[in-house]
This record gives structure tokens, C-alpha cells and sequence, in this order.
């Protein structure tokens, strides 16, 4: 199901700004950024003009980019109300348009990422900012942080999804991300044999 | 903006149940049920298929009825996380096929639709059904009650509609649903009207 040699793009649902970053495997287990940046709509438009416009991005953004798996950030039941209703609109719309172009979708929570990218589940945006460029040896710092969120996203699916690819029931492809104990063990795999 | 021959289509925005209910304006000021039901998706299936499946049917259901306006509930901030995401996740579907479909989306809050149909913004689900059945002179309270919410959110929309057009800046087509004052002005004069 899941190919290796594809990239996979992360995906930061949000409506103001909805994160996305793809990276794909070069040599051995390194990850090379494919493309990552934001989508944004207008806060001033109709709400339903917005939404409009955010999923007719995510299908241009999936169509140009062609990722073989996507991963999404799953919203925390500890977030308030208003931001919760605001980030489903927004996550809603990217797993229909996932779904329809036959992408299967994996879920992290924010802690899975971060301890994934800099090795702590607490850490703040601007450390995953900071690992997310040295890992893809970026220039600069994905801006804003919602890109560096989107491509710490991939880099969490791309470290994590070849090993449970190995595993029995074959991962977890449309659900949830599996035992955390895997994302540890995949990640220190890649980092020895990154440069 | 506002047709008022044309059909008001009410959502009740839900991924395992999507209530929706059509009203049509037909001799007068009195509504008459057009067609009302639920959408459902199976929870075991994976949440991306789900709320594609959710929007394609949307996307039909409304091809089908040809609406010119949508009245969809507006989500409570005092609903649990949990519920917000989902219910969230479904709103962000019907509103963007809305958009898509160019017809003017307005939300009203749960207590604006039970004020509404029954006179009192505390009623229950069961008020809500008597007096949907009544004022639709139905045959049998629609079922399940979802079925009847959507009815009763373009029964709403369907008598301040035409109140609001009337007022100077036009309404709030794709907006909230101007000061709660006017439906219940609306409703009593529809209701004056009624057999």
C-alpha cells in the first residue's frame, strides 16, 4: 500500500493557515524536502467561500504533488471549542479530498511529532522549526511555523511508515498511527543513518 | 439574493447523521415539506472515506433539490471538544459544497431554531418533532430527529427570510442571522398566516 519512493505530504489543518510540507526519500533513509509552505484564505470572506477555497487548494496541492500518503495532525481533545470546530472544518475538508484521490491518511498528535523531529514531545515551535531545517538541510527556516509543523509531519509518516510497513498487519494506513514505541525506534534508525 | 418560491434546505450538520429538510413556500406565507431525511456513514469505516462519502452525498442532495438557500445549525462553543471536531468536520463539507454550488449559506444557533417552531429556545427534541409535524402537517413526526432539526432550521430560515430581505441591507445571506428579534416577528406573522 504504502510506497516508499513516493513522497508523503503532511498536512497542519488550520483555516487562516493550513500548513503543508512533502518530502520524499533520496539516498538510503534521508528525507529531502519536496515542496512546503502554507495555504491561506481570507478571515474577512464568508465562512463557507473559505472553505470553498481551502479544499479547492488541497486538491491542486495533492494533484501537483502526487504524494503517496498523507499525514494529518490530529486535533486534541484538549484544544478550546472554538478552535477545535474551526481546525474540523479545516481537517474535514483535507481527508474528503485525501479519501477521493484514494490517498490513504495517517493521524499523529502533536506530541508524536515533536518527539519524532527533536526527540521531545514537549518541545516548543520554534525547536521543531529549528530540527526541521537541519534535518532537510534547508537554507532557512520553514516560515511560517505552520509549514515547519506540516513538514515535521512528513518527516514523522516518512521515518515511522516503512517500519510498521514491516510489521504484520502491515500499519495502519487510513487510522491511527500505532504504539508510539514504533515512531522512537524508526526515527533513531533514520537519524544514524542520515549524515 | 433570496428567491422565496424557491426551496430552504436545512442541515444538521453530523458524520454519522446528517439531518437535512427542505421546505417550499406554497399558497401564502405557508411551508410545506419538500423532502427530509438523514445522510449516514458507517462508523467503522476509515473517518477520510466517511466524510468523503458524507460530501459526496451532500453534493447530491443538494443537485436534487435545487435549493436557494441553506439554513445550517451553528455549533454551540459550550459542546465538548470531541463533538465539536466532528460536528465541525461535517459543517466544513456542507458549507464548501455550498460555496461551490453558489447558494447562500446562514447559520442560526440551536436556540434561534427552537424559538422558533415551538415559541421557547429551551425546547426539547421532542417539542421540536410535535411541532414540526404540526406546522409541516406531517403524517408521522419525522424521524429520526435529526430528520426533524433540518426541517425545523428551514422552517426558521424560511420565515425570516423573506422579513430580513425586506430590511434595508438586505439580510445577512452567507452571514449570521441578524438580530434574533426579527424571527420571532417573522414567525408570528407566518404563524397568523398559517391554517
Amino acid at each position: 500500500m504504502f510506497d516508499p519512493d513516493g513522497p508523503v505530504l503532511g498536512i497542519d489543518p488550520g483555516l487562516s493557515r493550513c500548513g503543508y510540507g512533502a518530502v520524499r526519500r533520496s539516498t538510503g533513509a534521508e528525507l529531502v524536502a519536496v515542496a512546503y509552505g502554507v495555504l491561506r484564505t481570507e478571515p474577512d470572506d464568508p465562512l463557507a467561500e473559505r472553505l470553498a477555497t481551502l479544499e479547492a487548494d488541497l486538491e491542486a496541492l495533492i494533484a501537483e504533488v502526487g504524494p503517496s500518503a498523507l499525514a494529518v495532525e490530529r486535533i486534541l481533545f484538549q484544544a478550546n471549542v472554538r478552535t477545535a470546530i474551526s481546525v474540523g472544518q479545516a481537517s474535514g475538508l483535507a481527508l474528503a479530498v485525501a479519501a477521493r484521490a484514494r490517498v490513504p491518511v495517517t493521524h499523529y498528535s502533536p506530541n508524536e511529532v515533536k518527539l519524532a523531529v527533536t526527540g521531545s514531545g514537549t518541545a516548543d515551535k520554534a525547536q521543531v522549526q529549528e530540527m526541521v531545517t537541519r534535518l532537510l538541510h534547508l537554507a532557512a527556516p520553514p516560515s511560517p511555523p505552520d509549514a515547519a509543523d506540516a513538514l515535521a509531519l512528513a518527516l514523522c509518516h516518512g521515518w515511522s511508515a516503512p517500519l510498521r510497513a514491516a510489521t504484520a498487519d502491515g500499519g495502519a494506513a487510513n487510522g491511527d498511527a500505532g504504539p508510539r514505541f514504533a515512531h522512537a525506534v524508526a526515527v533513531a534508525l533514520a537519524r544514524e543513518d542520515a549524515p
